[in-house]
């Protein structure tokens, strides 16, 4: 099944909006075995009309978003029933709905709105439960010839729980039968994606019928395989054997929930100290549900005077080695622990940039430490980059270096 | 100029990731005059090249973005030169680099990383300063016929710098000449957009040739105007007149910039005492370069223990009127700003949910004190919101504070 996606929405080409259609179509008819295959984005007005035209003889499947309301420059509705041919009806329930969604909303009737009643002849009404503009299906036609289309409202709140509820079963009926390609998905942090490729690459690709894809984002690659079920198998036996528990998740959970999760369970605590992340390392962590009863404290202290004073640690060991050095992020660690009284505390000493760097540490040197009750160890890193990829970086060695201890 | 923008990547079209370069190019390009006609996004593999070979009759400038990279499925470099029958050379200088650039950093070579330095004949190399793969360019040729290329890498934050530096002055010298319209673009924080929509929309709407959009984002709107010189210097000015310093910004910085740069013209600094923002408040300050200068320490205390140990808080305030109180709001602020030593100090304490709420206090409430050596002062809000949700609003409501004292 060749499936293109067609959003339209001069907003969208101007920058001003981000397309969320994109992925939430794509996840949701995946459980179906089907794949987009092309996605298009064109303004309002003529390019529709023009693109669809292009479109029905190379697809099978169309989704069309946008365009479905009341104002002059939604036109997809008249467009697609004029290129099939099709006389556009007053749907009598449809126009009766809409004056009683206004009335509920005390909003005033104009003209315009009764636009969005009318269904091409043979059209299938997919309701809105979220807003005013109905989708629409129109099944395929060998005689004009023309894809099965479906007409999506733009709003994200009105398309998502409209498809799950009535695009999907109209799906199910066209595919009919089991899917037939599936996908597996794995993250790995603090690995590049050359090295992940040497381990696993040649090996994936030998193996018929199976897809193999990367998307790096900074410290974290997620591998991808797509394939039958019987390749993925075989896929899934390399991707392992090779990576082993490199991997962080198979089931799309961030470095952050995996942590937390690892800590919930061994009812372990955890702090942090952070110097060089500036509260990177406490952010991720409190973003996942469930942290509080992990996180005990976060220290944030880039100056000297806070690493003295919250964290114990000592002047003459920042003056004797300098702030950026592994003995004082020893002595973050050990003191972000003591204070919290957690099971584990992490800290992380370095120097983000732009300014400064010295000629013996220069602008991306980092250091990291892990405490727990017996021991500390420290990474020395360089990330030359900048501001926001250095923190992510550091942060993504930093969780690395806990899972490590948790796993 | 008919331009048109092709993003390629496997991961886009499985819904893996949500493409930004749209949003970003069409920003940039705007200074320029230009807009994009029309966005397509394909797999890696064949349709890279099937689509190229579409589009290049139509356009007078395509944007490729991604598949740039060592691993396999990075054939976009090939693909177009095959097409536009061009040798690729193996630029020395540039495999140097790349040499030199894995060597800095420790990280092993790979043979594949070579093909990045792989360069079609006549194509000018758009260095890469945040990544190992360059960005290419490829001028029109009426012969092929072929428009003016641009090849992209597909990670934000390689193409963004990239764009800038060296896509940018490619694109001046092709379209010559100053661009028709122009545009101006303010930013608010904590503030409806349609309570924005009020104050300025009628009054915009009634200026000839007067284009203005709006695009909001948690705690943030963008108002934007366009049109003509003389059209958006009568519109800046009913902005400017309702709005007025309610703008935090004009020159599309963020709010943390404008913190830190107001609070570094005044000599001042800040401690935060973070609970249910978690180390956001911190973390988005320490993205701004000098922000070690006004930052002297964050404080993140999640546990009770730890409001009571690091701000001084006393238990016995927390057990009279709970952690999520004006109460505590304001201790924990009077404590950041002494243990700190700091001229101001943020805190925030609330229900971020899902879990946590009660009858008296339910998910979303949430109290943000701000104190200064004269007087604390807090505001309760109520956002009943997804976790990362609530705490950008809380932070945006945080910052705003802030730079209400600052101006």
């Amino acid at each position: 099944m060749r499936i293109v996606l067609l959003n339209t929405g001069t907003e969208l080409l101007a920058g001003d909006v981000h397309d969320t259609h994109l992925a939430f179509i794509a996840r949701e008819i995946f459980a179906l075995g089907l794949r987009i295959e092309e996605r298009r984005t064109v303004g309002d007005g003529d390019a529709i009309g023009d693109t669809l035209k292009e479109l029905f003889p190379r697809a099978d499947i169309i989704f069309v978003t946008g365009g479905l309301g009341p104002t002059s420059d939604d036109i997809t509705r008249d467009v697609t029933a004029d290129l099939l041919g099709l006389k556009l009806d007053e749907n009598a329930e449809l126009l009766a709905s809409l004056k009683e969604r206004l009335r509920v909303r005390g909003i005033k009737w104009v003209e315009s709105i009764a636009r969005q009643a009318q269904v091409p002849e043979g059209a299938k009404v997919l309701p809105n439960e979220n807003g005013s503009a109905p989708g629409l299906y129109l099944k395929a036609n060998p005689k004009v010839p023309s894809p099965h289309i479906f007409l999506l409202p733009g709003p994200p709140r009105e398309l998502q729980p409209m498809f799950r509820a009535h695009a999907m079963p109209v799906l199910h009926s066209i595919v009919k039968g089991p899917p037939r390609v599936e996908r597996r998905f794995y993250k790995v942090a603090v690995m590049g994606e050359s090295v992940i490729e040497e381990k696993i690459g040649k090996k994936i690709l030998s193996i018929p019928g199976l897809e193999l894809g990367y998307c790096a984002r900074p410290g974290e690659v997620d591998v991808r395989i797509i394939g039958d079920p019987k390749a993925l198998e075989r896929g899934d036996e390399i991707v392992r054997a090779e990576l082993g528990d490199v991997i962080f998740t198979a089931d799309d959970r961030s470095l952050e929930e995996v942590l937390v999760k690892l800590l919930t369970d061994e009812k372990a605590t955890l702090a942090t100290a952070e110097s060089c992340t500036g509260g990177l390392l406490a952010n991720r962590i409190t973003n996942v549900p469930g942290s509080s009863k992990v996180l005990l404290a976060g220290y944030v202290c880039y100056a000297n005077a806070a690493k003295i004073d919250v964290l114990g640690v000592s002047p003459e060991l920042i003056e004797k080695h300098g702030a950026v050095s592994e003995e004082v992020a020893r002595a973050m660690a050990a003191g972000a622990r003591k204070r919290a009284v957690s099971t584990y505390a992490l800290s992380t000493t370095g120097i983000a940039g732009p300014d400064g760097g010295s000629k013996e540490k220069s602008v991306g040197t980092v250091y990291v430490a892990i405490a727990d009750e017996n021991e500390i160890s420290v990474r020395k890193l360089f990330f030359p980059s900048d501001r926001e990829t250095f923190k992510q970086l550091v942060a993504q060695v930093a969780f690395e270096m806990l899972r490590r201890k948790l796993i």
